[in-house]
């Protein structure tokens, strides 16, 4: 048996049993030592190829994939450093829940740890950050290293696939020649060509006593509330807000709860909570008994205060991927169950209340301080808080917006309202890092169509990069670059009241005009100079290839705006919840 | 005891200790959690402070700067992500054995692995790339804690100078608030104030009775051969030279050994054994008894088949850092000692040999296929293999090099000729990647001037946030960009001979304008025209600020000219090696 001949078989069948385990899109970057794994992908019909020249790039791009497809998305590099510039897109992969197959190449075990070019010790190269590593074997023919490679390929897609859902890292020795023999049977299966394995992943759920206890606990609980984080199940949405409906709690939606938007019920929703929980009146008026809590945590920092408060209410969290979400040590009961099965089988459990004076004042507040924002809305000037009041009414129908981290997903949080639309929220919040936003929005966008990424001027920076891949792969997507030259969220922070370094260590204004980078990368560069502008902009049909919009904005003045509304709203609540008034 | 005061003087004590052990840049990125430290080094006046975005690029930049001013150099960021960026710069110091002081912030113990926001596991984050980790207590401020921080602070830098030098990773945990107390007296310190640990790191040699037995081994071998590779100690060039005088021997350099340039003997300098090699009836004319190899491995593999090709010569490795390096395992004598001891010890302890046959065959090739690049000079065309032919003639006397690895490197090793100038010549050869080397080049270019580097189109795509440094800090530096839009080196490959997917994988033509790149950072950008056009930017004054030079060239007129040159000068040596004449 030739090299080759057992170079390719084994490769072959990996790949086959890649596809019939439901993979679609493999981001591959160039190498040498990856050679017989990228032609061998490169031949099967069925996969899509992207390529990607910067793997940190790639790797991001590649989670952009899977979150909007919902599938594991394999990537494959070449060996030594290439591999390691993977390692941010994985990290945040693991925290945020997105399933990842990492293919890494590497040299055979002789040329391992003795100087050879491009060899870096690969095993284990990603540490507690994947979910699963394994060493592959080198390349074998015989059936027995055939059902092998396609045992490993079927279990690593189900454990990436599974919840939590997650990175897995595959290590592929390979000696030269490195050439795969490519013929037209290269994917033929004789034995079960359906799939050598089919891996059914279960879900995570408790028993019906276990639902009768927490039924219990829940009776005669009036105040209660609900808490939702980001959730990947769509089915979620639905069932949460009928079992808010039958127990008439609040429902404090998180902007990447999906919650915000669509088609669900929307009688229980709460979404400017950011705002109102700084003020004590609102506080005091609104303490609960008991919090259900679902999903990752909230962006909202006044929530999560507002929660740590209420230390001494019954905290139930739900967790179908088995985590530990409580930073503040604040569970009485952790719950690990499917969500919404849990929601749809607690709803069996438990009596349909009719009305709920609690539930009542969250709206009250709530539409109080909808209402004030109207002195956000009426600002003439480029504002950052206007323009995500604004986001919900400028989107089309059916948009996905994906959100880069620091400040722009704050003031998503604080600014964007209810509404009926049906737009998809995104974000990278597994780490919260502002790396890797333009390529995971642009993976994205390969499935989530039409989609708008708006962002800050230093997360665009860092990675701009992976602009590339919107050139090579004629990709459709509309950028709205949020421009305070520099890191606008270091002025909200304690960090700002001390200007020796402020400038230096936190501001890091670095002064780029964007407009080249987005010339280089063929793209449409506008930078709009007004409101109707952006409108007109934001407004015109559905993006076709690259455009980027600059918003050109002001630290300084975007901190006086927000403190003086979160002041002015304050001011109206406690008038409100102190005077003589009826609730709603 | 507040808070503040025990962060502060805690940190202080850190930083001081840092100054006294000899540290004098620190690369900071922006963030949050690394608040306190930050702004402690910032108030340092011993300290350079360089700000860098974008975190894989700062580690980078830091990596420059300590190879070109053989100090540590520490790198600073906060948690999450950011700390996953630095993973390729760490690999590449491992390998490359450069001493760096990786600090992350984090999240103290109680906000670990519990959802909150860039919280990641940083303990051990890069695994077996570092040569020590440590996960640092809280900041105390009792007299044992300040002990404590200073004795850790000088075990890290003593851990990343000592051979192997490589980088270490301190991981530390602050709990808000973040802010420390700046007053006048933060850097006073009472106990020991020149220095808390002065760590001395000895070198390790071999005795003088083993020295007797490595003479013994030497006695009667007259076919004896040197290779030095990549080694950082300034002082070996001038011992290795003197050791093969005396010995007789020829010296193979490999163009980062730093032998082909400068004031150091140059008579048995041999140094285009990459083309001569490709040659059988050379190789078998100059078939050696013993070799003696110092350094990094080499990068011709023309000299790397040839060593396996001998592989029953006695084979020497001196190795001063204790690694293995030695990928075909060659090796007879693994010997740990100090490189340039080692030469001056065994000269003490061999024989003045008077001449050499062996050594005149490899000069009188050597000088043949000098001679026969003519070939390459003459051409007119802009051509890959001249540019490295005429690099030593256009740079001016005491210039750095540093050259981006895949083609340019190994360009570079065949073309780049011994010359009596001082200059010297640097690579990311750790694991020979194509990212970072912007940065890289970017922080050498600090101590290191003038500066001038040549890389692939490739290469400078990867880093191209990199350059944001040169216009940040004002850095002069020359980047000379060979676009052949896409990966050169695989046409050298048996890839190329398999055209179906060759361009989508291998070649990966990404059709870029550099020019809006070079303008977006403020820098001059040229495109050359013809040589005259070179040699006139080339040859003007030492550069101000940023500039770069575009070079365009063809992909496979470039293999075609490669090959027709070793074709025509193998013929040369075939005839001269069969031949009626005198060797030199």
């Amino acid at each position: 048996m030739s090299h080759q001949e057992s170079l390719t078989a084994y490769i072959a069948a990996f790949v086959s049993e890649l596809v019939l385990s439901g993979i679609t899109d493999v981001v591959v970057s160039p190498g040498s030592r990856s050679t017989p794994m990228a032609m061998v992908i490169a031949e099967h019909p069925d996969l899509k190829l992207h390529i990607h020249v910067d793997e940190r790039s790639a790797a991001f791009f590649a989670l952009g994939i899977a979150k909007a497809s919902n599938r594991p998305v394999a990537i494959l590099c070449t060996s030594g450093t290439a591999a390691a510039n993977y390692y941010p897109a994985i990290v945040e992969a693991k925290y945020a829940r997105v399933p990842l197959l990492v293919f890494t190449a590497d040299r055979p075990h002789e040329l391992r740890d003795v100087g050879a070019p491009q060899a870096i010790e690969q095993l284990h190269l990603y540490g507690h950050h994947v979910k699963w590593f394994t060493e592959m074997a080198l390349p074998e023919k015989s059936d027995e290293m055939i059902r092998y490679a396609r045992t490993v390929c079927a279990r690593a897609v189900s454990i990436a696939a599974k919840a939590p859902a997650g990175p897995v890292h595959l290590n592929f020795p390979f000696r030269e020649p490195l050439i795969p023999k490519i013929a037209d049977d290269l994917f033929q299966t004789t034995e079960r060509p359906e799939g050598y394995v089919k891996v059914v992943n279960g879900d995570i759920v408790i028993t019906d006593e276990q639902f009768k206890e927490i039924a219990a606990l829940l009776k005669g609980k009036e105040k209660g509330m609900i808490v939702c984080g980001h959730i990947a199940d769509k089915t979620f949405g639905d069932r949460v807000t009928k079992l808010a409906e039958t127990l008439k709690f609040p429902i404090l939606v998180d902007p990447l709860s999906q919650l915000r938007s669509g088609i669900h019920s929307q009688e229980n929703i709460i979404e400017t909570y950011d705002t109102f929980l700084r003020n004590d009146d609102a506080k005091n008026a609104l303490k609960p008994d008991i919090v259900i809590r679902f999903g990752a945590m909230p962006v909202s920092k006044a929530l999560n205060i507002f929660l740590k408060e209420n230390h001494s209410a019954l905290q139930l969290v739900i967790d179908g991927g088995g985590g530990w979400r409580d930073p503040a040590s604040l569970t009485t009961n952790m719950i690990y169950c499917h969500e919404a099965t849990f929601c749809e089988k607690l709803q069996a459990n438990v009596e349909i209340q009719s009305a709920s004076s609690f539930l009542n004042k969250w709206k009250s507040v709530n539409q109080l301080t909808k209402d004030h924002m109207t002195m956000i809305r009426d600002t003439t000037q480029l504002s950052e808080a206007k323009l995500f009041c604004q986001l919900a009414d400028m989107l089309p129908e059916g948009a996905t917006l994906f959100v880069g981290n620091s400040m722009p997903i704050r003031d998503l949080d604080s600014f964007f309202l209810n509404n009926d639309k049906s737009i998809t929220v995104m974000a990278n919040r597994g780490a919260n890092g502002i790396d890797g936003t333009v390529s995971t929005a642009l993976g994205a966008a390969l499935y989530s169509k039409p989609l708008y990424l708006v962002l800050g001027d230093l997360t665009f920076f860092h990675d701009l990069n992976g602009l590339l891949a919107a050139k090579l792969h004629n990709i459709d997507i509309q950028i709205l670059v949020i421009n305070n030259n520099g890191g606008g969220i270091f002025s909200f922070l304690p960090q700002s009241e001390h200007p020796t370094h402020f400038e230096l260590l936190f501001g890091t204004p670095i002064d780029i005009d964007f407009e080249h980078a987005v010339k280089m990368y063929h793209g449409e560069f506008t930078r709009i100079t007004d409101w109707d502008h952006l409108y007109s902009m934001m407004k015109a049909d559905p993006p076709k290839g690259l455009k980027v919009i600059e918003m050109v904005t002001n630290r300084e003045k975007n901190t006086k705006e927000h403190r003086e509304f979160w002041r002015s709203v304050s001011r109206e609540i406690s008038n409100f919840v102190k005077g003589d008034h009826e609730w709603m």
